[in-house]
């Protein structure tokens, strides 16, 4: 089940003005379910993107890609049930005719549409299915169906994730919503991962690039759940423009810090709901590496602890078995760590110092945080000053379950 | 339970002349288990090691480091049940407390002891008891004893592991008799493992330190369980040099060639033994890759599906969810791969061309190969010479139980 984690109330995801969603059943994998979101963006919305880094990218990221480089985006079209990924020049095919379809209902070019889809791999995208089912979801576009997209992105996901805020800047209330969709396979540089931000702001197009990546880096990009790097993670940020608030640009820095902080919370909500929904997550674990000689070291520490199946393994147990953080640190790839400065806290339990257990440790102090469900690891190296933060989950019979039968 | 691997038969190790092995029960973990062995050398033995790169190396690994870089070796104390790591300048004390107990009873210098532990790691070594046992392990020793000392060396090993051979060298009958342990945690710089390969052969001390890495490299560094690296794994080759055969150098290339490749056997075997019975593995699965630029970046592709928790618990539900494959060499960090000319087979059957499925593939036949318990991935990159082998397990529910359950 997943950790302290509730799906988003009926209300509780804010219109974005500007944005319509529409949804239908296409019947990609499982009859009746709704499995199609169309997103239309007002004229003039500008949207920005990061993808997966994975060489086997899907075709709908390759299309994403090509479109965002060519014109100004009209419609995100998302399927679940099938990633259209390995599938080669066929599966550039289909998702380019699910791109048409959609472009002549909507009337504007097939450049203008961005496929997302994320399910199966390796398996035909059943594009006439998918074609049939747009105009229903085009006919039942509004404004305020956020809750119902963040539904019908899921794939193995529990629970529904978005999150929504408004912020106030220079007198003008602007809203930010987004939605995502995990569950297993996150990892760093994304995985099967869909994430769609949207703001009623305007803001500059070389503005909203630089604020997904940075968006991306302190949210998505700090998480995982199994290592695994998926074919077709894509986050997308969404600037409407619908507000009478002036378009954000360079000139303009403290209207611009403001809302990236307000979309990166809203990201760290969704990247942090995807790691509390993990396969089989039974602990929410935040991972504080400090005191490194760069971000990229304690990313590296943080992330050897995060992906380690002993670490996983040994947090689902509720064992304080804590020597297996010390050998995970140790074989981060960080050569000159001196072992003996380094220092291991749990919560506020200091577990390892002088290379040893700590003197003042008990073991019925680790074991009181290890049976809590949501837990701090902290790591001080006391090489520098650099700082990173990683959110991962542990790893149980259900992990292996859900993702031995996944495709039954 | 183990992937097709049966314990070596009673008589299947044969004894090195020149090294005397003895058994004792110290109860470091379990009354009555027989957990510390000692292996005395005969004079004028050459030992030569590789040990972990984990900067959180354990104190025994420090102090064998120590030892080999002063003196000839007279005899290796190995223990189970405490893995002395994580335990810093009390865990070196305690170690040197084993090393100079044993000096004491053999009657040589402690820096000619080379200890070895494994087991629970942030625990106090309990040097006493180990102490308190050497006189028994001592007094029984002879050189009959491989196979109770395979099973002496076990931690969550199911099956011991030991392989012997004999060769003709220049008319003289060589033997080449290994021991090692596995189970989890186990990962290219290897890991909570312990492996013992001795001959009686003469080799030049510069001669046996290359052949220990070579050797480790074909065998206990390319083999994975579940991507941890532990603080403990040392791989020592022991050449006790009792024959008539004049010393192997750098001048007999022919012989020096043929025991390389004698005791590369024995290697593989042991390796191999320890993914067979992997923690909870089902599945025993060779990875070869091939046509790649550099053996490193074979080793890369190698590793990122040996490491993917989803590829292995694919393989435990035989489910050919082959895309998951892809996906782990799509990151598996080669920048310019072109997906498009890489050929991915199972076994026999073409699985994956052309970035997408093979047309010729039919589920039925990957479904066959992947009820099998042993499996070969062929993976042909097309873009240069050089090729690796990986060997790896599935992951199961039983590696989650087996490691959420050890400490208890």
């Amino acid at each position: 089940m997943p950790v302290n984690l509730a799906p988003p109330q009926p209300d509780e995801l804010l219109p974005v003005t500007g944005i319509q969603i529409g949804i239908a059943s296409a019947g990609i994998k499982t009859p009746g379910r709704k499995d199609l979101t169309v997103m239309q963006l007002a004229a003039g919305s500008q949207v920005a993107g990061v993808f997966t880094q994975n060489r086997f990218c899907a075709a709908p990221v390759i299309l994403c890609r090509q479109h965002l480089a060519t014109t100004s985006p009209r419609a995100l079209v998302i399927n679940t049930g099938n990633a259209n990924a390995g599938t080669g020049e066929d599966g550039l095919a289909r998702a380019r005719e699910v791109c048409t379809a959609l472009a002549q209902e909507l009337g504007c070019a097939p450049a203008a549409i961005l496929p997302f889809s994320t399910g199966v791999i390796m398996e035909p995208l059943p594009a006439d299915k998918i074609c049939a089912a747009l105009p229903q979801a085009v006919a039942n576009s509004h404004e305020n169906q956020w809750l119902a997209a963040a539904q019908a992105i899921m794939t193995t996901d529990i629970v529904a994730k978005g999150a929504s805020l408004t912020l106030d800047i220079d007198g003008h209330t602007i809203t930010v919503t987004g939605i995502a969709k995990g569950s297993g396979m996150i990892h760093p540089n994304m995985a099967t991962m869909l994430g769609f931000i949207a703001t009623d702001a305007a803001i500059a197009p070389a503005v909203l690039q630089r604020m997904v990546k940075a968006v991306a880096d302190a949210s998505f990009n700090s998480i995982t759940v199994d290592g695994d790097t998926s074919t077709n993670d894509s986050l997308m940020l969404i600037a409407s423009g619908a507000t009478a608030l002036p378009r954000i640009d360079d000139s303009n820095s403290h209207a611009c810090a403001a809302l990236q902080a307000a979309i990166t919370t809203v990201a760290v909500r969704l990247a942090q709901a995807i790691v509390r929904d993990g396969e089989g997550a039974t602990k929410f674990i935040t991972i504080n590496v400090e005191g490194g000689v760069s971000r990229d070291e304690c990313r590296q520490a943080g992330y050897a602890i995060a992906h380690s199946p002993l670490v996983k393994t040994a947090f689902f147990a509720s064992d304080p078995n804590l020597g297996r953080i010390l050998a995970a640190i140790g074989y981060a790839g960080i050569d000159d760590l001196n072992v003996n400065r380094l220092q291991l806290w749990l919560d506020d339990v200091l577990v390892a110092e002088n290379g040893g257990r700590a003197t003042s440790y008990r073991e019925q102090d680790g074991q009181r945080v290890m049976r809590q469900s949501d837990i701090t690891i902290r790591v001080a190296l006391h090489r520098g000053n650099a700082n990173a933060t990683i959110w991962t989950c542990d790893f149980s019979y259900d992990y292996v379950k859900i993702n031995a039968e996944y495709r039954s």
